[in-house]
């Protein structure tokens, strides 16, 4: 009789949304999983990489009841020690604001082994969707990604960061665009700052929209697209995104023809920002 | 007879060393090139996905002569204009310090069509396999990563920033470190500040030394690594590294064996540290 298997806890990160973008490890993770515990963020066929697992939602979206991290945590738990490759299944990569941290140390303090793969986040691979380089020579020389939840954390950074200096992108902010806006006006970055919205980055839904600081508060979501996990880029590389977009239209559009592509029209006209 | 298919660029994030962490349309990608210009830091197994490509190496490394950025737009409009598919394949991600806006936005100006395939980077895969969460919930709610070239970027940021408030990664900043430290330590930076070094991430010549700010400038590389790409974490997250990496031992090492692991015995001990 064979001996049995030992259980184990894989942390995957998913990338930002097209299955495409699953790294190599990660699909053969899938592969081998017997439990998926995933978030509301991952695309089904992702979840087709695992047929032989069985498949549970534990994600959470805002303003929606969530799962608690400990029943998540008592969920790994339990089927690892039944001997089962548990995959817990994340949007992005599960160390950027991902909440990968909280189950590697679980799993190191209840003593269960526990392999981490990192994944393309949305915080660098959603801005390169809208056509937007984070970083850029003589532009940006660094990218700040910041969770927007809650507000004192990043208030106490921006407003000490010299505005412009590098690219910032906040997450999980698309509900509180007004009110980082308003805050960042109070602190003194300028209203022409160029600023962009993305939705659904690197999905079919992908939305964007470019403007300023000034603007953004105001900008209009279509009704369909607020329920899309959504970020914000500050910055003047959010400029060249007219200029990237149309040498490089979003995958598997046709090429130089954006109609075809995961940016509806809604998200048109691009307009040319000035590097302030 | 068909008609010729056009020739296109595709600007391909390689990922942070390990080959696994290609995503699969990086790797297909690969599979379709007939020309790849690479990095200093990709490694011989990615360009082994590309068997009917012709290769064609571009990198540059710290110190050393290096092909200029205009030749390799011109080698990229060459090949495209005769028709190839040519493939850059970047170390990371194209758009994080890797020049990839300058690239795509060649590309457009000379009316040549371009892909970007976003990778995951080693600004946060790469102190993830050391066992450091570039976030993490209490500890901190964002990362700012900034290109250590050239100095005055970093330090017209870093003066102004909150001392732990986000984690900082510094890429391209193993030779500077000395003044890096110096000069944050001037700024009032606390030298208790938990600080790490993460050198060749996810390669099997992976090195890490964690410590803080105050020893981070005299901590001792071995010889045989210095030529490793090398980037530095500052942060609380630094702290969390023993019992993540307890729990989480490096990938292919036996679990809770890190003898075995990508990291060698000189990163050891790893002093467990108080989040300031």
């Amino acid at each position: 009789m064979p001996a049995k298997t030992p259980g184990r806890a894989i942390l995957v990160g998913a990338g930002p949304g097209d299955p495409d973008l699953l790294t190599l490890r990660a699909a053969r993770a899938l592969g081998a999983a017997e439990l998926v515990l995933y978030d509301a963020l991952v695309d089904p066929r992702v979840l087709a990489l695992a047929p032989r697992a069985a498949r549970f939602y534990v994600g959470k979206r805002a303003g929606r009841a969530a799962i608690a991290q400990s029943t998540i945590h008592a969920l790994i738990l339990r089927a690892v020690r039944r001997g089962k490759t548990v995959v817990r299944l994340k949007a992005g990569d599960p160390f950027v604001l991902g909440r990968g941290g909280e189950e590697a140390l679980f799993c190191g303090d209840v003593g269960i082994p526990c392999e981490v793969i990192p994944g393309v986040t949305s915080a660098i691979a959603g801005p390169a969707a809208a056509g937007i380089p984070v970083t850029h020579r003589g532009v940006a020389p660094g990218v700040l990604v910041l969770s927007a939840v809650p507000d004192t954390h990043y208030r106490a950074i921006l407003s000490r960061l010299p505005p412009g200096s590098v690219t910032v992108v906040l997450m999980m902010a698309l509900g509180s665009r007004s009110s980082i806006a308003s805050f960042l006006a109070g602190a003194g970055w300028p209203a022409e700052l160029p600023a962009a919205i993305v939705l659904g980055a690197t999905t079919p839904s992908q939305w964007s929209w470019t403007g300023t600081l000034a603007d953004i508060g105001d900008a209009e979501v279509p009704d369909d697209r607020r329920e899309l996990p959504g970020l914000l880029v500050l910055g003047p590389v959010v400029s060249l995104s007219l200029a990237i977009l149309t040498a490089t239209p979003p995958a598997r559009s046709t090429p130089h023809d954006r109609r075809h592509g995961h940016i509806p029209q809604e998200a048109t006209p691009w307009p040319r920002m000035q590097v302030p």
